[in-house]
């Protein structure tokens, strides 16, 4: 896989070559390739923004720069702007994501972009509801969600399939040691040996705190019977 | 402001010390301390991590290490740790935060956390429905989001007043030079010099997008009895 970034910023960008992306860039699991629009100016001070039309305080980047720079790359793939108008990125986007050979993300910077840049993506997507100084950090967000399911990455870590969203619950309460620390236990069952009752017990501790803390996630999710009567009795302890 | 960051990269964070942020930070706006964890350990191999109890792949952070790593800071202030479990993440609580003297957040990286971790945090925040390697880069978004509001930061740069959230509506079209770009026109209004024109047609065009791209948005905003109007002429040229 290789991603493609348009940015103001590409000295930004450390955090997708350190730790596991970083390893999967040397080993050549996937390709990061960083193009500063501002080099596709063509005016003397390299300007890529202007005073927007209709008056009011910031600036706006132009499309030029970022049409230009669009253009000289061979292999785009999708090509993705954050904003916050965009559909909210999701692990579902992030899956679908994983499996492309090429992305390109325009990250703009302080101001928004000009109506028009819109028009040369395949995708607008936000991050979440609150506003950023620039695209840089949810593009190195959606681009690590995105990159870690590419095979080989995660290495021998945990496979993906187990973790929060991947099956619609948030990730059962994990304990290591020590054992008592200040007071506050691991519990009983973790210690029993009994793969059968632990497995069971992370079931169920997935589903209650799914059912605490997003409820919301529970509503699209298809219990199975064994999920209804654990989900019945885990409501008849959160009321005691 | 003062944030401090318990990490495993601080050399990640270099997204904080660029752009307008880097120069909150040289002009002493606010303060960002960067502790690494790993320097609280006390075995010969600095482990931070464990196998969980119980079973199962991928490791788990210990909460020692952590836990003494919280305990030399002399001023923690609200101790932040993002996961998936958490509430999310949206700019009312990027509004609350900057107006804090300090903040301490928690990173995390590829393992889970010792579920008693958790109980060290005054508030567990989740970013998005979706999974990263770390906790830095949601905790580098959430500084950002924050930060950003802290006055004299943006500089002369728009107010965040005007902006997507802000108010309950996302921001409407910016348009900047050129008037024309292969055919896409700048629309007239923005062009006729016309300040209350362009004022209202700003104001219909941020309620469109809102009601286009985020409707749920538009459910939680009381209208006045100006944009009640503006919004039933919108149904109807979106229908036409």
């Amino acid at each position: 896989m290789k991603i493609n970034v348009l940015t103001l910023f590409p000295d930004m960008f450390t955090p997708l070559t350190t730790s596991m992306l970083g390893r999967g860039l040397e080993d050549g699991k996937w390709e990061l390739n960083l193009v500063n629009f501002r080099d596709f100016t063509t005016d003397f001070h390299h300007h890529v923004d202007d005073t927007p039309y209709g008056g009011g305080a910031g600036m706006v980047l132009q499309i030029m720069p970022i049409k230009k720079a669009l253009d000289s790359l061979e292999d785009q793939g999708k090509v993705i702007i954050t904003a916050p108008q965009g559909r909210t990125f999701n692990q579902e986007r992030a899956q679908s994501w994983s499996q492309e050979e090429n992305l390109t993300f325009i990250c703009g910077h302080y101001e928004g972009f000009d109506q028009r840049i819109y028009d040369l993506a395949d995708e607008v997507v936000s991050i979440g509801d609150y506003v950023l100084t620039g695209g840089e950090l949810p593009t190195m967000s959606m681009v690590d969600a995105t990159v870690r399911l590419v095979p080989g990455i995660l290495g021998n870590a945990a496979s993906p399939v187990d973790e929060s969203f991947a099956r619609g619950l948030l990730e059962y309460p994990q304990y290591t040691r020590p054992e008592d620390f200040a007071g506050m236990k691991v519990p009983q069952v973790l210690l029993s040996g009994n793969h059968q009752k632990i497995a069971q017990w992370r079931h169920k501790e997935a589903l209650r705190v799914t059912y605490l803390q997003r409820p919301d996630l529970l509503a699209s999710y298809e219990l199975t019977k064994e999920e209804e009567l654990m989900l019945a009795e885990i409501k008849e302890e959160e009321q005691a």
